[in-house]
């Protein structure tokens, strides 16, 4: 592979495939390409490309095939590990799905809906909806960021615990490889035993083997009752315990448990406009819980009502509230959903996105704590998360009034700190984000070797010229 | 690779790593071993391998990469497409996973089971049992086939609709890989977004590229009511009205949906003793469905009679009726199980394995039906199945009184009659069985090129010396 650009003929012969019009050439026109969500991954490129169909796309790749030219895909660019970033060196063309937008069939029979990379996943519930039935998949980036990319990531979001993530609700793909042959898998079929799983290969590769063109995903039914409970709890191990009686009365409509902390709440009182405080007294924890139901709103009322009186009666949830409205509800969701742009006016903060079994998720917070503390004595932990799928994102901000640049100097550091206990518990340290460029050297560094050593085997057997997306994930 | 069978003391090696009484050598020993449920994978060993450490399992690949000497994983032998059998040459060493049967660990806190490769399905349902939880996987076979053997075939069965097939239970695996090393990667994490999907390679493989050892798998709290209800149907698509409408009502509480055709069931009322016709009328088509509630017993019966009035209301079930005791529902469940039995005094038959799109069911049934007409006059058609997966066995038994070797003639054409329906409507001729040895060629003939090719690089990356159950899959 050349460090160097590619030449302006071999650029004009990228750039014929999809017509000037969409071969963005200018500072300008590109720049919208080359800023991502963290400021933390510059990247330059000398062309981006927005092909229209998949046969552009094939055309693309077998051009940078045999021409040796590294490409990186992008979708919504909403990704926080850079995964959709070109590299610095500027040799690298940046292909934008975002023109394959169209929702090629909804199939409500097989309650399945077919839909382009490049469709933004607040127009595919929308185009769902209209069908009368429903997309699960909730992300706070559901306004730009695209389905290839939710694929290519296996997205998570806060509808993981009753409906899997990307990956469970993804039955079939189209993928263009990097020779530009396409396999056509668009297969509508939850059972098909004929062969290797080549589908899952793909989805969370984050473009490295070849680029998802199109889905089958799974829709459902909508459901008829809907409702919204808050519960403050003295513990992590109270919050376990909510969960696991959740779990038995609710089951599959249990359809979100996120566990807050108290300094998160803090912040995102103070962020949030209007925002009130959920309960009068002042809890180290929280839950915020929704339950769905198939049948009826009274029916969710009563399944709600049930987990919240028996786990107080139970000692798990020290004092609870359920939304009387929807936008009492919606309040009480902002609440969460506000952590993160909360934490900015906190000061520097340093994140982490972790998955650990959700029996030890109470150690976990025990000895992370500890921890960040021994790292950085008065940082505050911002610590919440889907509790029920054993995924916290587990931030740190600045202790008040500190120096954020001193803070940021301890990057590393507390990293290590809190990932060396996440490894010691069998956790990840990517639970829904994915490696992208940020961990990439941390996970060939201390992820086990026979783990590494097979990924590069399917990387070199898949791409052996090594144009997808080159230094991500593996 | 040698075709000649290995020199005696390469086989003492082997039968050194697992100890004399473990290396089984008599034929009569060997023979459980080489017999399988449908006697159509004749095959020969000069040596059974019964290790009883993954320890023992790595020494054994070891020897066998530095050998090339092929390699046949075998659980509980059940399989129905010969993946657990050694050909016919004879130089192909069988290595029984049936030792390491231990259950390693349940933790009811984060729902996981860490069961062996050994472990049998029903032991695994009754481990998990005693601490109150539910394993949901359910074969005709579960006497006796084996979670590794269940993982490598990514099986399916009853309980898919509700909970998923194997791999959508499985959360992490531990696999020997063809060189001796150890693949651990035995997480119970829902969410791990570290890299390429290993996990689901090694599921469904066949053993084709690694030995699975252990597995951690999902586990559920055990439903407070289960009711089971049978239904009357016109036709496939009436069937098709009252799975929607089972789906909308119940959601994940709908924990089977079984469609039968009228000549099955009567075959299973002729086959099983004292058996009763379900509904006084004679239905062309049958549907028999279970209702899980986690709540109560009453929960479940009032969700299920809702179901069945309303459907009967809306015109998708002619008749129904609901099991009025445990016996009652045992039994509607014995008429369906027995089904494939039942076809073995009928004479020959001819058995398919397919999946289409659930909206395609009743188009595929009408085509499938013409074409077997088309084929056999007479021939009777035996269609079951797993209508919520849109999974049917669509079997054909010979016209009655005919010549079975006559009939059995009809074996490849009768394949590609209804094979090519499937394929026509985006199918899957393999929806939980697999490949094995009885569908490779029919799968590297048909299947598109570009997956095939794919499958192959996989395959030569992770087994380079293609040691691993030749001739299997791919």
């Amino acid at each position: 592979m050349t460090p160097l650009p590619p030449d302006p003929t071999l650029l004009e012969r990228f750039a014929a495939i999809v017509g000037d019009a969409h071969a963005l050439r200018a500072e300008a026109d590109m720049a919208p390409f080359l800023r991502e969500p963290r400021g933390l991954f510059p990247g330059r490129t000398p062309l981006v490309l927005r092909p229209g169909s998949v046969e552009e796309v094939s055309r693309i790749l077998k051009l940078a095939s045999e021409t040796r030219t590294p490409i990186v895909p992008q979708g919504g660019n909403t990704g926080l590990v850079g995964g959709q970033m070109p590299g610095r060196e500027g040799n690298e063309i940046v292909v934008s799905l975002s023109r394959l937008n169209r929702v090629r069939e909804i199939d409500t029979l097989s309650n399945t809906v077919t839909a382009e990379a490049g469709v933004v996943l607040e127009a595919l519930h929308r185009a769902v909806d209209a069908a009368d039935r429903m997309f699960p998949l909730s992300l706070a980036s559901q306004g730009s960021c695209e389905i290839g990319g939710n694929l290519s990531s296996n997205a998570g979001g806060t509808a993981v615990l009753a409906y899997g993530n990307a990956r469970e609700l993804c039955l079939g793909v189209e993928v263009v490889l990097p020779t530009g042959e396409v396999l056509d898998d668009l297969r509508k079929l939850k059972k098909d035993n004929t062969g290797y799983d080549l589908k899952n290969l793909f989805v969370g590769a984050e473009g490295t083997l070849g680029i998802i063109t199109a889905a089958v995903l799974k829709i459902f039914p909508k459901p008829k009752g809907r409702e919204v409970g808050w519960a403050g709890v003295a513990s992590p191990e109270a919050a376990l315990g909510l969960f696991g009686l959740a779990g038995e009365r609710a089951g599959g409509s249990l359809t979100a448990f996120e566990l807050i902390g108290g300094t998160p709440l803090d912040f995102s009182l103070r962020f949030t406009p209007n925002a009130v405080r959920p309960l009068a007294g002042d809890w180290p924890w929280h839950v915020l819980l929704e339950v769905s139901s198939g049948r009826s709103q009274e029916d969710a009322r009563a399944l709600i009502e049930t987990i919240l009186a028996e786990g107080m009666e139970r000692g798990f949830a020290g004092d609870a509230t359920l939304a009387d409205s929807i936008a009492h509800g919606d309040a009480l969701w902002a609440l969460r959903e506000n952590i993160s742009e909360a934490q900015k006016p906190e000061g520097a903060s340093i994140k982490h996105d972790i998955s650990v079994p959700i029996a030890s998720i109470p150690e976990f917070i025990g000895r992370a704590a500890a921890a960040v503390e021994g790292v950085c004595p008065g940082a505050r932990v911002v610590c919440f998360g889907h509790m029920g799928d054993g995924n916290l994102h587990y931030n740190v901000s600045q202790p008040a009034g500190a120096d954020p640049e001193v803070f940021l100097d301890l990057y590393r550091s507390m990293n290590k700190a809190v990932h060396d206990i996440v490894r010691a518990l069998g956790g990840s340290i990517s639970a829904e984000h994915g490696i992208g460029r940020l961990k990439r050297d941390e996970l060939l560094a201390t992820a086990p070797p026979v783990g590494i050593d097979l990924m590069r085997r399917v990387k070199a057997a898949f791409d052996p010229a090594g144009i997808m997306n080159p230094g991500k994930v593996i």
